[in-house]
Parts: C-alpha cells; sequence; structure tokens
C-alpha cells in the first residue's frame, strides 16, 4: 500500500533522525519544504522531495494537497482519557459557588471519579475512553499517553492499564501507558498515606510490571497529595520495574518535585504552573523535557507555565492537553498550540516543535514520531487551505485540519 | 416544505413571544422541554410538543434526534466579518516583541487593513467574508450583526456594507448591518480628526443612509479614539438617519462611552471590560444591552468583562464574538459561550441566555431569532449525542454539533 501525497504548499518539520530534542534558540527554527510531494509506503515515510521532481510509477492513491499545509501529527504526551463519566456538574457547581467540601459531597473530585471507575466494567470503561480517543485522533493527535490514576486499587488501576492497551492495540494511533497509583491518597488510606504508598510499592507495582500493562510512571508530587519523600520512595521501587518517570509537579507549589524527578533520570517534569530559579537550573542540567499544559491553566484559571522563560533558560519544552474530566476537559491538541503561542508567547515555530518533535520525546518515542523523517511513521495532519501555518495557532477558534493520516491510514 | 425533528432529548430555550430580553436572576433559568418534537414549516417553528403526542400526518423530512438536544442557533451581535486578508504575522510580531510602532511599520492595525480593504475589490471581498460566513453558520450562528469600519473612506466603507448586504441576500442566516466609519482616525487625517468627523456627519452617514446600507451605528469610543463629544456628536448626526446605536466603550477605559450610549438609548454598548459603579448605574436605568466579547479578551490578554457582576447588579447581558482580524480571530460563539462560563463565571443557563434571547434583543431580532418560540425562525442547532447542556462549556475544546439548521434548511 502506497499513498502519494503532491502539491504540499508547505511539509513542516523535515528533519534528520538524528534530532530528538530540541532546546532553547533551536526551538524556534522550523525545518519547511515548500511545494513538495510525500510518498507514504506501508504505513511509513518513505520519502519526500520538491515538485519539480515528483516520484514517477504507480500509486494506489494520490492526494492532492494544493493550497494545504502538512506536518507531522501531535504527540500528546500527558492525558487521562481513560475515565467513567464526565464532571460536568462539578464544573458548573464551582461557577455557582460551591466549595470544593460541598462538591465533593455532592459527588465530585478525583476521589468520586474513582469510586465511579471502579464500578465501571471494563468494556463500558473502554467504549468511553475509545469514542474520546476517536475525537481526539480527527483532531490530529498521532500518539498518545494515557495515565491510570482514576482507579486507586490494584484492581481498578490495572483495569484502566488493560483499557489504554487495547486502545493501543484497536486504533491505528500509538498509545504510551504510565502508572499513577499516586494520583490521590484514598478515602480508605485517609491518615494511613504511608500504607497506601507502600500498596503502591508492594502490590500494585509488582502487578502491573508482571502483566507489562505501563511503560512510565507517575506521582502526583504536590502539597497535600505526594511528599517529596514519598515521590522519592515509589520512584525507587518503580526502578526496580524499569519504569521511567513522568511525573506531575509544580502545579501549585514549588516544593521539590522538579529535583527528584531529575534525580531519578525523568523522562518529563510536568504541569510547572510555579517554577523556581532553582528548578531552571536542576532542568539546565539534566535531560528531562518540562511540559507544559496550557488547557488546564485554561480551565481552573491558573497560572499558565512559564514556557517562555523556561526555553529562553535555554531548556526544551513540550507542550500536551492534560485531558481529564476535572481539570482539563479537552483532548485538543489545536487548541493547546494556539494556548502556547496566545498565553504562553511562544512562537508558532516554538509550539509546533513544542506539540510534535519534543512531544515525542516526551514519550519515549523520537525514533518513530514528531517529525517528517524517512522512515518514521506517516502519522500526518493535512491542513485545509491557509496561508500560513502561523494561521495555525492565529485561528483559535477554528478546526484548520482537512484530514489526518494514522499510520499511513487516512482517517 | 416540512421538517419533523422527533425524539428530541432536550428542547432548550422554549419562550412565550411576549419575552424579549433578560435580566439579573431571570437569566439563571432555561426553560425546557425534554423528550420533545418540534414542527418545522416554511422555515418557521410551527409548534413543538412532548413525545407523548406526537403530530400525525406526512411529513417532507423527519430527523431522529435521540440522545440529542436541540436549541436555538446563536446570535453574534458583534462582528467585523467583512476583511481583506489576515493579521497572522502581526499576531507572531507581537509575539516577537515587536512594538505597536513597529507592527504598524511591518503593515500591521486597523489603519493598515483599511489599506489593503480599498485595495480589494468588492468581489474578492466578498468571496473572502462569505468564506468565513460559511464557517460560523457551520458553528450554529443564525444570525449575525456584521460592521464597516475597515474602510474609513465614504466608498471603502460603503464597499464593506454593500458586501454585508449581499452576504444577506445569498445565504439563510440573517445579518444586520453597522456603519462604523468612526473606527479609527485615517492617516490622511491624522492631526484633522474634527474634520474626519465632519466627513463622516456630513458625507459618509447621508451615503450609507440613502443607498439603505446600515441598520446601526457604532463609534469607537475610547482614549486616542473618539471622545465622548466626538461619540455625542456622531451619534446626533446618525439619529437624524434614524440610526440606532450599537457602540464600542470601555475596552480599555471607562471615560463616559457608558453614559453617552444609554443618552442616545443606544440598543448596545460593547466590550466593557473596564466598568465603573457610575457605569453600572446608568445600565441600570435604561434599556441599552451590555455586550461582553470574551473571545477578545482571551486573545489580547486583556481583563474579561465583569459579566457575573453585570448580570448579579440585575442587568441583561449578550456575548459576541467580535470576530476581526486584528484582536479577536474566531467567529465561534460555542467557545465564546464555553470562554464565558470558564472565565466570566456566568453559568451554562446563563451563558445560553446571553448567546440567543439577549443577543436576538442586541441585533434587534427578537421577535424572529433566539428562542424556540411558535412563528420565529427555525434556527436551531442539533447537538451530538451529549450528557446534558452543561457540557457545552465544559467540552471547550469539543465541536458538540451536529447539524445546524437555518431558516429552516438543514446546512
Amino acid at each position: 500500500m502506497n499513498v502519494l501525497l503532491t502539491n504540499i504548499k508547505q511539509l513542516l518539520q523535515v528533519r534528520d533522525s538524528r534530532v530528538t530534542n530540541l532546546k532553547g534558540a533551536a526551538m524556534k527554527e522550523l525545518p519547511t519544504l515548500e511545494n513538495a510531494w510525500l510518498l507514504i509506503e506501508n504505513g511509513v515515510i518513505h520519502n519526500y522531495g520538491d515538485m519539480v521532481a515528483t516520484p514517477t510509477g504507480s500509486f494506489d492513491k494520490t492526494i492532492d494537497c494544493s493550497g494545504k499545509i502538512v506536518l507531522p501529527s501531535w504527540c500528546d504526551s500527558h492525558t487521562h482519557i481513560v475515565f467513567a463519566g464526565n464532571r460536568e456538574q462539578e464544573f458548573v457547581d464551582r461557577i455557582n459557588g460551591l466549595s470544593y467540601q460541598e462538591i465533593a459531597e455532592k459527588g465530585g473530585g478525583i476521589l468520586n471519579s474513582a469510586r465511579k471507575l471502579q464500578e465501571t466494567g471494563e468494556d463500558d470503561l473502554y467504549m468511553q475512553s475509545a469514542k474520546r480517543l476517536e475525537e481526539v485522533m480527527k483532531l490530529g493527535t498521532g500518539a498518545i499517553e494515557i495515565k491510570s490514576g482514576y482507579g486507586l486499587t490494584k484492581e481498578a488501576e490495572m483495569k484502566m492499564l488493560r483499557v489504554a492497551k487495547r486502545l493501543d492495540k484497536a486504533y491505528p494511533v500509538t498509545v504510551k501507558t504510565t502508572f499513577l497509583g499516586a494520583h490521590a491518597v484514598p478515602e480508605k488510606f485517609k491518615d494511613k498515606k504511608e500504607d497506601y504508598i507502600q500498596l503502591i510499592c508492594d502490590e500494585m507495582l509488582p502487578a502491573v510490571s508482571a502483566e507489562g500493562l505501563a511503560d512510565y510512571v507517575d506521582v502526583f508530587c504536590e502539597d497535600g497529595y505526594f511528599s517529596v519523600e514519598d515521590t522519592d520512595k515509589i520512584l525507587t521501587a518503580a526502578n526496580k520495574y524499569g519504569l521511567v518517570p513522568k511525573i506531575h509537579v509544580n502545579q501549585f507549589n514549588s516544593i521539590g518535585g522538579v529535583s527528584v524527578g531529575v534525580k531519578h533520570k525523568a523522562l518529563t517534569v510536568d504541569h510547572l504552573e510555579i517554577v523556581s530559579d532553582d528548578d531552571i537550573r536542576e532542568l539546565q542540567h539534566s535531560e528531562t523535557m518540562p511540559v507544559a499544559l496550557p488547557a488546564c491553566s485554561f480551565f481552573l484559571g491558573i497560572p499558565y507555565t512559564p514556557g517562555r522563560a523556561l526555553i529562553d533558560a535555554g531548556l526544551p519544552l513540550a507542550i500536551a492537553t492534560d485531558y481529564n474530566p476535572g481539570s482539563s476537559p479537552t483532548g485538543n491538541m489545536n487548541f493547546v498550540v494556539a494556548a502556547a503561542c496566545i498565553k504562553m508567547n511562544l512562537t508558532p515555530e516554538e509550539a509546533i516543535n513544542a506539540a510534535t518533535v519534543n512531544a515525542a520525546y516526551a514519550m519515549g518515542l523520537s525514533k518513530t514520531h514528531g517529525s517528517i523523517t524517512k522512515g518514521k511513521k506517516a502519522n500526518l495532519i493535512i491542513t485545509k487551505e491557509i496561508p500560513s501555518y502561523g494561521f495555525l495557532p492565529y485561528s483559535f477558534g477554528s478546526n484548520c485540519i482537512d484530514s489526518v493520516i494514522c499510520n499511513g491510514e487516512l482517517l
């Protein structure tokens, strides 16, 4: 099966395979080929070039991309899309001025999401999650990380991860899974957090590992959730099972989460709405990718991650949706790219790099995703006819996507 | 031609024809019919009711709305969608830290939009604008106000309004037009603002009126643009031609724009990012509708209109997109409804009322638009299968619209 894309107005993010992530000033560059063709063979990018020398031969399908821009699909490196039910009532309660306690009593919050998830059968959970995955694929997401963390029991956490693995098998999108047992302390461990951490380390991690359900481990390192010491303990335990950390840090407070992440060679540290100079220095001496989640900031009204300052400090940056029912009920990476420009002052080049090359790095997919590179997966976005790629973040309320190719398949 | 909608999960905004606008606490109510049918005849809402008693007879078309919510189309009472070219480069320049002066020198700002518009032929301008109108119709907008204001010469202002009138004739959406000659002072009148105001009053207004091109008159009443005295003069002149004011006030400063608007019985005062207690008192003793433009606040990073405070003070409120190339490059009313909830703390009921009933009032369309009322235009949004109408603002990054009916036609 081969597919030829012709007359591409601009082919974005054309990279050598050795480029795995971009830092600081390098994020300003977006290598582009004008008036190009691209050939897909068996689901991978076989070749590409200038229209002055188009390939000859017969092709199963030819797609005319006149006036259209082609770029690699978004990689969404931080989501919680496997969940049961929605929490729009909680959103409305919040507008109506209900307190956190009142919302929790009415059935809101992570712990109540956990109860709902525990009561939902695996097939039902799969169907609900598949619907979300199908939506975000149409919005251009070609690789997605999915966390557990609404289970909070061994069984329910594993149920979530099994659903994520089933999604990976059933859809052309690439799925990476992360075990986030340490998302919140369950009600029954209210005054016995240590016991819950022990359960994570002694029972959940071995079980998750034995079934090969997780690629990464995550901890919500934050005041009122898991301390730096708790995080250290869980990451140390996870290390025995070969699980690399991708952790929630600095959403509300800078308590040392970045430091413990770097110590454990975390692939990513995510959120970072609050960042100290020490945090920046730690990251400068690491291979850890900071990940910003601007849709969460928009929805909750909390500060945006100072992405501009991180890049100006020479750091790399990835952006992701944080799709979840409580704090970021969207999986639309196009909005995230726009918000990164509008709210975090990233240039379109920086935002696109943050959502493709660097986002692929943030989920361990540098070899196969995130750029237009021979041999990488043919995961592509074909835009509508738009005047320039700057139009993507500029027209933040429009859907600029004409069609999406995932693993060589036209959706 | 008749069309029957059956099995509607919820029919929203079912109102008596006497309800023309909602103030204060009344905005919290959204009258709803569960499990309903609705019959369209010859482009108007003929009748509706409970599925226990569905109408019998034969219908040209029957649409099954199982699991779906039906509501009146959005009315977008403040846009500038007739413009030439886009300004995404200016957006990028702003991110890159260019000053206003540098951006203007590179070809940005209203005055440069005006130059571009003056150079664009009427047919080209029509084609560019029609594309935008088609997009927003698919996003659920069933009535739209369009302003001039990028012409700034008699000829160019009239060209813009003629294009808006052509759009009204060519599309099923209802278009209202507003003459905004006083959008900015043109370069050639730089130190002779009084002369430009004279030109507006003595030449533009008579010409616009003679051709019947405008329903309303608008002025950008703001420091550095047109003063309260300038505004008073223009509105007084417009009054002779029967043009009711809908004016730009309080975007950056509260300089008395609300007061001069109320004095001239303005139908609406729009923007209101900065509101004083005096402004609120003026509005409490008027029939003038305040209009908030949250997409502009999002894009520019300026304060959101204190919509919550206005409603709590017993006022009505409408919301609109402000679609324009410089400060709000979106015509997506769904985003505006979401942002009104997320950023201005309106409940879903208040935001939907602000975008339908009150928005119809804000463009003089109370008799025909803005609610599910027998005899009103069949301008309807049919949502996808969603759990509740609160899901519309909650899932701010999703397109929840399944289909749109405009003037009885399924788009």
